[in-house]
């Protein structure tokens, strides 16, 4: 009994600690790509989460992602956010990363999909320190 | 023996799993605070690098930055970076985070010591899905 226990607390520890060092935030020198949309006037609302949606399905498709989130520009930032609307980061482990990203054709076709809608994008690409 | 093996294992898993919740990645809802500068021609290198020293010092100062990661922009994202170099993501718990940083005297001096050194700033601030 007392063995099963040991062994079920040694598994969940090492469980615990391997999720933790997996974790982007983690350690520095993650690759970020951070990316911007500003939809064009008049995109429907059902469009802008369809894109949305489509974004985050990349992470099932392109399997050198290793951490992706996205949120809305709040109110606050206005004034220096130039109208964007969306910020994604998307993660990589290195530069190497990106690169099978980058051509990939689930990130083609998502591309195809949002340019007709969306005004502006900003890209910048940063390794985290 | 046993019983104190068996403390010394919870612990350590408490331990460990206070810190995965307590990692801004590891939950969504974290008010990301993303800030991109563009230096002046001319800026020196060593003004440059007193900035991004002084930027990284707030952590120490402000309590409610729960997080804080920067870096250069590689030169992958130019085209469509806007020739910005540096990007900055301060995390806070919140919006009331934010609050407590945008007009705390350690954020103002910043704001004054790097203004005449840049040419543009971009800030846009996102609750992480």
């Amino acid at each position: 009994m007392l063995k099963a226990l040991l062994t079920t607390l040694f598994a969940l520890f090492a469980v615990s600690s391997f999720a933790q060092a997996d974790s982007p935030k983690a350690e520095a020198g993650h690759f970020r790509h951070v990316v911007m949309f500003k939809f064009k006037e008049g995109t429907s609302a059902e469009k802008v989460a369809e894109i949305e949606k489509h974004f985050g399905s990349l992470e099932e498709k392109i399997d050198t992602i290793v951490d992706y989130e996205w949120g809305h520009a709040i109110p606050e930032s206005r004034g220096l956010d130039q109208g964007f609307t969306h910020c994604f980061v998307v993660t990589f482990k290195d530069k190497a990363g990106l690169e099978v990203y980058a051509p990939h054709q689930a990130h083609q076709d998502f591309i195809a999909v949002f340019k007709p809608h969306v005004e502006k994008v900003f890209v910048l690409d940063y390794v985290s320190k």
